[in-house]
């Protein structure tokens, strides 16, 4: 791919990329890409980011090894939201589980590990 | 559930919401929703969003008739993403796709059905 498609980026310049297990369907992690995200993620074929708090790009796994390999970069209808189809190398989410979504929204309240607030 | 808990809106206090076909494991569409449309989503088991265009709320599928049946709606780690597993009557895309992202990334730049701009 020579030149990236226009897609429709907020006004922070960002997208929102939904990050999925090309094996199972598993939904694993929602991030957030700007064009630089995008393009490192489609040239080196692994998954990157924009940290919205660290205002800073990274490659998923980069200190954890779980990097997110590219299978697919799918988008929506009115190009406002990336779908990645990945094959991840070990557990995605930092808390050690496998996806991100690990808990349903009923049992948020009880759970300690919940960061909440700003 | 008798009170919502706390969740990470964003400034605008929106939430991204991912919505998955419950049979199989296919991601529909990523919406957004605030406070009030999770409240509706979760007393009526119908899944509504908040229309960030038309600035207000929306049961999807009111005027389509294609809705989006809740079977469980699950919260990432830092509670700042949902994930709603649905059973879809009919398409979800307006497009009369299936899916949202009926397209790759690559071919986005070739469809002229694509909305992009603004």
């Amino acid at each position: 791919m020579n030149s990236l498609p226009a897609l429709n980026y907020d006004a922070q310049g960002l997208i929102p990329a939904v990050v999925q297990d090309a094996a199972n369907g598993e939904v694993l992690m929602l991030g957030w890409m700007n064009a630089a995200a995008l393009a490192h993620t489609l040239e080196s074929g692994q998954v990157h980011f924009w940290s919205r708090r660290r205002r800073a790009l990274w490659r998923k796994g980069e200190t954890s090894g779980h990097t997110l390999e590219v299978v697919e970069v799918r988008v929506d209808c009115d190009a406002d939201a990336l779908l990645i189809r990945v094959r991840p190398a070990g557990p995605t989410c930092h808390t050690g589980n496998r996806t991100c979504f690990y808990r349903r929204l009923e049992d948020l309240a009880a759970d300690p590990s919940v960061e909440t607030g700003a």
